[in-house]
């Protein structure tokens, strides 16, 4: 089938828990057509599931594409998946559990799709388009609301037996640290994710020490986005600019941990808290990252940011469906 | 060549620290003949060439091998390595740097040589022959001296660029540990190595905690070896086998970190420590781990002791040998 894909066209669909982002690619992976809505888990995957059908037919409807030029559909998702069979099998996030995306989306545009982990996704974007283009071993590290990671190994997602794998999140780096998500304790993410953060500069706002997010943000977290926590610190607030410091580091220190194991040529960081704070990232990760790696990957690995930013995932989720095709 | 390959025989060979080791093994991996010599590092990589050298003439003789059907010789070696040109770029242990393995044996015994990091080699070799065969991804870790690990993913153990990777006994499991050997603090090593729990028995045995240790033993890190630690807690020394114990545990601990990023069905767990204490091993990284790992990798992965012992890392570095020939 080769031959015959390749003038094909491809959707690729970042499925968040706040947004939902589709895009048609030509056969070049230029964006042809897109669309976004809110996700609003709130109303029951039924409701999603509607909205993403509904971006999927504007975007084809808008290029006016030839339906038989539609290669495939990928969807960059949330959650443990079941990547052969196809199924998000539990995303907290949107509310769902077991939705069957392959078996639904199959039907209704009469094309393959291929779903993967959003990081995952995302990782391969930036191994294809972006920042990683070309390298042997790429490590993705995506700190936001949590922190994902992803591996390119030799063009290839690295992947568990029926789902994703690469839980940077899920490193340990304290041993008798916070409560996590997963019910361990002192994984990365409860001390350097999105929610990490606020909560720790929630907490010095309500002592008083953090004015300027106090002003915009209050005391809760689910105000206390990446954005505002850039903001706040760009105002002058220089605790929260110590605990995002910290939080910086203590990513750049599981880097090292983990370069020690897979050798990446290059790590890329993207996600929310990197996106909003560059360089503050890219500053203390690496200097972090070279007192923690071996000195012989110190020297053969790069770390920069990610490229594609908002289009990563995206772009990913096209590629990696496009190639499923390609080989079946 | 993969058809002339068939009947091929093919040398693996085991280079320690303390001894060398080589294999002839038929086209099916069946043991022809075998040789073993002490390294003694201290006389030079030279001396030490040469004493590999008589080996490998030795079990060519002994079988009586037309020279023309030895298809490869495969080399597990410690270090640093170069694995395109076939180079050991630095091994403390041996006393060597830049010694150019493939040159030297490829020229002397005309045919292909490969080498590969020795607990590579050993986890290929569990692959292959062993405790995880055909599994769709195998980590190997083997507690000894020092803490090495290899991981055989799809069929193909994940590499550097340039050398081997995998270093999992350089993964931070204290945040403000012991000094280890690679410059860092707090690296796993550092904490349940051989090295790291004599060092702490001594201490004990210096203090009068372990008696039967002190008498086995003294207080020389060089004279506590994993037989030695194994029969002091079998003879009661309660002390030891805390040390030994709480070693085990973080080896687990750190496993599960590990195992949360790349999600394999079976973990190996080989080397000297484990040899020499296999249900107290098996025992104590099983409960930690569980601990640690997110629960759906606990229920997907299976921990289990090496099965090859001796031989792994002359089978594994004879398998990889061949299967670069027959690639080539």
């Amino acid at each position: 089938m080769g031959n015959d894909n390749a003038k094909k066209h491809w959707i690729g669909f970042d499925l968040g828990g706040t947004k939902m982002y589709g895009v048609l690619f030509d056969h070049k992976f230029n964006v042809v057509a897109s669309d976004r809505k809110k996700t609003k888990g709130e109303l029951g995957a039924g409701s999603s599931i509607e909205r993403m059908a509904e971006i999927i037919t504007k975007v084809l409807e808008e290029s006016k594409l030839d339906r038989s030029d539609l290669g495939a559909i990928g969807m960059g998702c949330p959650g443990p998946l079941d990547l052969n069979k196809g199924v998000v099998l539990e995303a907290p996030n949107l509310g769902w559990r077991n939705v069957e995306l392959r078996e639904i989306f199959g039907k209704k545009f009469k094309c393959p799709v291929a779903i993967a982990n959003d990081v995952d996704a995302g990782t391969y974007g930036e191994y294809r388009f972006g920042a990683g283009q070309k390298a042997r071993c790429v490590l993705g590290v995506f700190p936001g609301t949590g922190i994902g990671g992803g591996c390119v190994y030799e063009g290839k997602l690295l992947r568990g037996r029926t789902g994703s794998c690469m839980e940077i999140g899920h490193v340990q780096v304290q041993s008798n640290g916070r409560l996590c998500g997963c019910g361990r304790r002192g994984c990365l993410e409860t001390v350097a994710s999105r929610l990490a953060i606020a909560s720790e500069c929630a907490t010095a706002a309500f002592r008083g020490e953090a004015p300027i997010l106090l002003k915009l943000a209050g005391t809760d977290l689910a105000n206390i986005r990446s954005g505002t926590l850039a903001e706040a610190i760009q105002k002058g607030d220089k605790v929260v600019e110590k605990i995002v410091r910290n939080a910086a580091k203590q990513i750049g220190t599981a880097i090292g941990s983990v370069v020690n194991l897979l050798a990446p040529d290059v790590v890329v960081l993207g996600g929310g808290l990197v996106e909003a704070m560059k360089s503050l990232f890219l500053e203390e990760v690496r200097e972090a990252f070279a007192k923690r790696a071996m000195a012989s990957y110190v020297k053969s690995t790069e770390i920069v940011t990610a490229k594609l930013d908002d289009n990563a995932t995206a772009l990913g989720a096209a590629a990696l469906a496009a190639e499923a095709a390609n080989e079946a």
